[in-house]
């Protein structure tokens, strides 16, 4: 049965996810559709060339019955509004990060899933539908690299607008790290430190960069992040699990080997959206999926406020210089 | 809308074209099914939880007006008289390699094509839908390497059973390459040659293993395919074009770089399967598409024919161990 | 004109580079041998069949004119004093690392050298002689990095003996890190950090293994150093240097490339004898040359005491748990 | 004791290895030297600073008691007189290829030798002394890969004057595969082919560019050699030997990783000189050392002459189009 999908923000992103249901992934379709900008929510509609009601409230979208499940694609600080609202109608609902803007925001939302009784929200963190990343979660759960001890990161963009500010290393850049590296180990921060190498002369004037993030979790795991979003030559992931047994490294995106101008290459990708694009399609089937099976199972609430919590506190190191403690409540049943 | 299918043949590539139309490609649905065995074709049916009518004859399917598209994944000796029926019936018609078991089968069922009016057929060759062939050939098109002078090829498997013989090296094997370096090069073949190495100690009795292959093009492009069929390692396709400007090589299939055990490795595939997997949804994707687009795109009955008077000429050059030339027909321009 | 030379110390490395300047390197000769173990020596000057004084005492093979230059090979705690003995007796001495066991035993040699009113000494650090190392000061020398941000380095043994405890990781291993980082950014430390990860179930008691250094330049520039003795895949050195306009890492060693048993490999060295071997002829051949051009050239006095300070702050910091200061005095015109 | 060595030919690669046994080999010395431009033999005694004998007549030089050893490194035309007259005089001699300008010129001195009672002659083939080919002759002889079936090679060039016709693609350049595949393999040729693909627009026009050679050994390995000396791109040799068990490939040279411009990159040589250095320090050592040992163990004339034969024969298809035979005369026990 085609599962009926509401959006409610049709930005970038929102538009992007609507041409991927309709167009690319199987088992859902748009029937309705809400942005505050209202003519922009119209021509997605006249785009995709499908049949969807086109509301100019969000919560009228979520009430109208048609409509099985919600995408939040809005701007960041109305998705706790809309994804509650969901919630409390008794809908699933995917939202893109934040899941809120706040930890409290994202307390509001468990609690408001939690007495629906079963798990209702998925949050856009894709890393964990990447094809790389799923292989090195496999090399650490089947043992090949035994135990983790360590992890080495790092997160790089050619560059950054002037809007791009000091913060945002963590809630804009970090934040995929804090969710698909608990992820990929199966658990929480303790603390975080930040450290500020010498700035790069390509950074504007509001920013730090580049910015190199230390992080401690429950298992005693150590792991650095070298955030760096003036690197010039790329946007490029990387991360490198060192277990008690070997290392394994996520894999480069997929390339030409060149044999040219005295360099033997490989191409390093640009753009950001080319990194995880596959990943996005996986990610959002995983949602289909997942309601027709009566059970999502991709990040939760709950892992959307445990990346909160840490950019909290990663924000706060950067601030006071010092190791900062990361106090992660504990996890409910529920969510197990 | 949803293209009506019906799927000649159910055995393991029918049934998974089933399930790949079925469960994971958008705007295609297997509405009939037919196999020698009847019940298969009826288990494909319960497994896919799918209304299907069951045929126990591929030419009532063809002729049963719901269908709108035929897919021939039965035994290689049946495909001419299926596709040609499908064609004459103004149907569009997906077939697995072989066209047809001869060059003259082949002609058939372009001279039932042409008649028709408009391409019906899509051969089954996936290469040219996986992502690095892609790129490969975008290397070539967009000049990055300069005009192709050369290709080095290497198609090996970990091994074949006994049932292997010597020309199934070209038939079974080769026959990949031979498709999808005249798509790389858009390019024809005129001469073949065929040399044998020393024997492997791991092939059994009928087979010459490994064997090397040389090609030659009407541009004059050099290629040479070495077919190692029981090379023990992995399943291992390589292919480096060598041009003018440079040298692109396809890319090796992503994986974790792992430091263990004295190594610093890669995995290598060792099951066929898993190396194209993505590629035979593209392809089939690519067949819906065009339907609906009212035009098909993909390896043409010309190509299938071509491919099989170059397998000839080959199988030809193994026996006589001399360069045998391959002499293709002037393409009409029905197929450019 | 050869160079005569006497070696003080005729242990391992004391025989092996006798060997080396007998047999491979050009320019100098051994003249004099003496360890505290007589027979020892005796057996170096029988095994390389040459014709050497064999001392009791390390000052009389200083003292004898024939000698033009002195290695010192012998137990760390000596080193200091025939360094001394040899600067005041006017002689070139190379001096394995460390140059003294203390910053103050650095001091005094300092003190001695400029005395003397001429670079006298060489400290047996290798790694500037490492054929990779010299490409990457090349790529930040040139500016093909642009100015260096930070580095990433990891030391790995695949295991250490029950007797290398917490402090051997600076003292012994992180020493030539601590040494050939300086050298490539043409920097001083100010700063270090010790971070215990989760510990390895292979280490022994004593030994919190790994560890991770981080270090601060005056420059500004940030260095992590994942020190891990016990990693079991092999011996392996890792240094990234992240600059402003791209990233250069040290070459691995050369090995062949393999697919073989459904792996791509490379070999990586289990010995770490294997890694630097042609460093240590390169370094050796560059003492015997500056004592010919009367100017030597490679890692001083001054050098052999920022390590020991560098050293002892990083042992405070294990113990600490706190950023530390690097109190690195002025250096004197005299090691420009 | 000092092996004195007298040169015959101080062109570029004779002033060359005049300067490797002075300044950075052990063992030997320069006594005498002769070239036909008796200013620039003299040219390099002054560069060098070192006592030796100019001699008008290469004849004089090797009657010239004093002279212990002989390298003969004139014009090509000259070599077989030279070398005869050393060998008839006792004398060692390393001769740099071509041994002689025909199969009959290296019989001639073949018999020389024979007549002399022991190996005098090492032919200036360094390839074998190339670390990366002795890894994978290793990786054959130590049964790593199993039993070689087939090799792959390339040996491409950036650019070649115009005075460099076809047949020097054998005579100039395929001449080191000739040599170091024979050496890898143990093994004799058997036949040659050579195809010619598209040639480059790069070429000049008197040599056809790329060349493919193809040759057969008495095994039954069967050998591509891709010859292509207008690539553009680099100096870039290849080599790939695939046995039963696994495929080896000859070790790229060493390099920095670099990512930069949208690019992770190695950096290829442009220049052969930089590529096989260290392999003329290896291989004249070898000489010497082989003479203080009594026993030449690399390249002899019978090597030299095996190429020649080879080199004939390929020559010879070049012209022919067709397979050759190569008819190798039955090794003398001498040259076990």
């Amino acid at each position: 049965m085609t599962i009926n999908i509401g959006v409610i923000g049709t930005g970038a992103i929102g538009a992007d996810h609507a041409r991927r249901i309709t167009e690319t992934l199987t088992g859902g379709a748009i029937v309705a559709v809400n942005d505050v900008n209202l003519s922009q929510a119209k021509a997605v509609v006249d785009k995709l060339n499908i049949e969807a009601t086109v509301y100019d409230s969000g919560h009228d979208l979520i009430n109208d019955d048609n409509v099985h499940a919600v995408l939040v694609t809005s701007w960041g600080p109305t998705h706790e509004e809309f994804v509650v609202a969901a919630v409390n109608a008794g809908k699933y609902v995917f939202c893109e990060k934040p899941l809120a803007t706040s930890a409290q925001g994202c307390r509001n939302i468990i609690e408001a899933e939690m007495a629906a009784g079963k798990r209702l929200v998925q949050v856009g963190f894709m890393r964990p539908y990447d094809s790389g990343y799923r292989q090195l979660k496999s090399a650490i759960d089947t043992g090949l690299i035994g135990e983790p001890l360590m992890i080495h990161c790092a997160h790089r963009n050619p560059s950054v607008p002037e809007a791009y500010i000091t913060p945002m290393a963590i809630h804009d850049t970090l934040i995929h790290e804090l969710d698909v590296l608990r992820w990929l180990l199966d658990d929480d921060y303790v603390s975080a430190q930040v450290v500020f190498p010498r700035k790069t002369k390509y950074a504007h004037s509001k920013v730090a960069d580049p910015q190199i993030v230390l992080l401690e979790t429950k298992k005693g795991v150590r792991i650095d992040v070298e955030v760096f979003v003036n690197c010039k030559y790329g946007y490029d992931i990387q991360c490198s699990v060192v277990g008690e047994e070997g290392i394994a490294n996520l894999p480069e995106p997929q390339s030409l080997l060149i044999r040219k101008d005295a360099k033997l290459s490989n191409a390093i990708l640009m753009d950001w959206k080319d990194r995880f694009i596959a990943a996005y399609d996986v990610e959002l089937q995983a949602f289909l999926d997942g309601i027709s099976a009566g059970k999502l199972t991709g990040p939760s609430s709950w892992d959307g406020m445990a990346a909160a919590v840490a950019s909290d506190a990663c924000v706060k190191a950067q601030e006071s210089q010092k190791i900062e403690p990361i106090e992660m409540p504990v996890r409910p049943a529920f969510y197990d």
